[in-house]
């Protein structure tokens, strides 16, 4: 099922403020409720922020002919590419777009379900080539081969939800269940923001998925006692020696699963891909602030004007690193390979 | 500042349910009342109760004169000594009282001070005794000798609030604090129940001691970046081969410190070495279930009945154990040395 998708003229969302207490689909119509939705985060992810960036180029052209009201149509893409400007995969896509809006509307329509179909593949094409990865992976593992009830830890929200449909690691997750071969999902909650347990779980749920959540920090020791065959996750950046940024928690099961020898597996997009980073020692890493510490959806955990050190991200060196899955390829680090 | 003492007949404490938003003092002064406060984990810590249990059998003689109803006295003090069941000192502490209690008053009195008092004097032994182990440590690291300003990570709460005063780890941390060689503390929250963000804040706050909060998964990429100079821990049960239980987490730290190649300490008194443990294998994890992880303080932070695989405690290897640190020795477990 699409988290995301053009209806009707109008993009229908999943309201990720609302999860996972109330499963709401939000449809936008217009650009001002659709800049409005990237900045409250009620649409997230990567991915997910380029298609919905595509098709509000769509609307903007509709609501402001851009052969009449250039200017307007103008201004209304630029707010659309401004709504979150860190997000590299948004101003690309509006980008893609918005010229062929500018003279044909029905198609700037046509490419932007182009992007939304290619984010789709990307999606099948990483949960394909990962799970084929971890099925022989394990296979080397586990005493009895055919015995493929494969055990899975992730980290964050890297289903559908920060995509269209499936998404990145989630995405190897949800093929392996769909071959018969997960035993079970064991997502990370996620501090400070709880992806993991308020998204994650609800995508696993919704998927049939059987999982149990964690907290981040006992990821490493269920790991040491033999909890997790495999652990799985997603990436903010990888640079070019196979360092990869991801959420914070990352490095810590990276740790875990080298000490108990699981294989850790990046799953992302080529996109992500930046070979202008030569490794992670030149990521830096933004510090979120105390608030999301100290304070848990409303309720202080924390004395308040209590300080934190909050990365956002972390880094995890290509050496904890078993292989980087894309759409199109796997590079094995463990043996050698490099991207 | 005594977080629970005797004062005027009754026992009075700091109300830790009400932490860190309401700093309240709870007066108790009948057994009654008392087990309550303790089954509500309005005193939690091991030592801490063990000084209430042994205050609650001198209130339990005062209410019912054991040479008159004999029957009541003993019945009053069986439902302290069940109150915790899992907490030996508990049980420990009103058995050293109770036959005391049923012939002189006065002398019970006396033994429940003095067992304060030996928990008072066993926190300043370890803090003394740790920061000079983590002086000795650190000078050996940092650029500049005599530069002591030393960071030290902890987790969970090991402070005042979990014995009378001072407490196990975080007495070192302030012993370091008052000889001016505490540049920062670096507790992490402490997933699930958050120990380390609603009460040891509180307790660094209190002393004036610098220090900002992390989340539990960022531990170990801090230490990575050069964030901290040392770790220092409590302990639940250290074996005899020096494996030590603790809080969910300390192992994640464990591995983050070893990777980092800085020192990892346990600080905890004699009575948590358990020598008919033989190593961490032996020691079972109890499993709290999903209730704690799904919903913080109140706030449901996963989808209605997601399940969790929630373990309380972790066992980090004597391996990446740098020393233990009790009230009367220091044992250098990376010199070789055994308890």
């Amino acid at each position: 099922m699409r988290t995301l998708d053009w209806v009707d003229d109008a993009i229908e969302m999943i309201d990720q403020t609302k999860l996972p207490q109330v499963t709401e689909t939000l449809r936008v119509d217009n650009v001002a409720d659709l800049v409005a939705a990237i900045k409250r985060l009620s649409v997230r992810g990567a991915p997910a922020i380029g298609v919905a960036g595509a098709y509000g180029v769509v609307m903007a052209a509709a609501l402001h002919d851009p052969t009449g009201d250039r200017q307007a149509f103008d201004d209304a893409v630029l707010s659309i590419r401004n709504a979150r400007p860190t997000a590299v995969n948004l101003a690309k896509m509006v980008d893609r777009v918005a010229p062929i809006a500018a003279t044909d509307q029905a198609a700037a329509l046509a490419e932007a379900h182009l992007i939304r179909d290619e984010e789709l593949q990307a999606s099948i094409g990483m949960g394909e080539l990962g799970a084929d990865l971890v099925a022989e992976l394990v296979s080397d593992q586990i005493a009895v081969p055919g015995d493929c009830l494969i055990r899975v830890m992730t980290i964050c929200n890297t289903g559908g939800l920060a995509s269209v449909e499936r998404g990145t690691a989630l995405a190897v997750i949800q093929t392996l269940h769909e071959r018969d071969m997960l035993h079970e999902a064991l997502p990370a909650e996620t501090r400070p923001l709880l992806q993991g347990g308020r998204l994650t779980t609800w995508e696993l749920q919704r998927m049939g998925a059987p999982h149990r959540l964690l907290v981040d920090s006992a990821a490493p020791f269920l790991l040491a006692r033999g909890a997790a065959d495999v652990v799985v996750i997603g990436a903010d950046r990888v640079a070019a020696n196979g360092d990869t940024a991801n959420k914070i928690g990352s490095f810590s099961m990276a740790l875990g699963a080298a000490n108990a020898k699981v294989p850790f597996i990046v799953v992302a997009p080529e996109s992500t891909v930046d070979m202008d980073t030569p490794n992670g020692d030149n990521i830096e890493i933004e510090d979120r602030g105390a608030d999301e510490v100290a304070d848990i959806r409303g309720i202080p955990v924390a004395p308040k004007g209590t300080p934190a050190v909050n990365p956002a991200f972390d880094v995890t060196p290509v050496s904890l690193i078993t292989a980087l899955v894309t759409e199109r390829r796997v590079v094995r680090f463990d043996r050698g390979e490099t991207i």
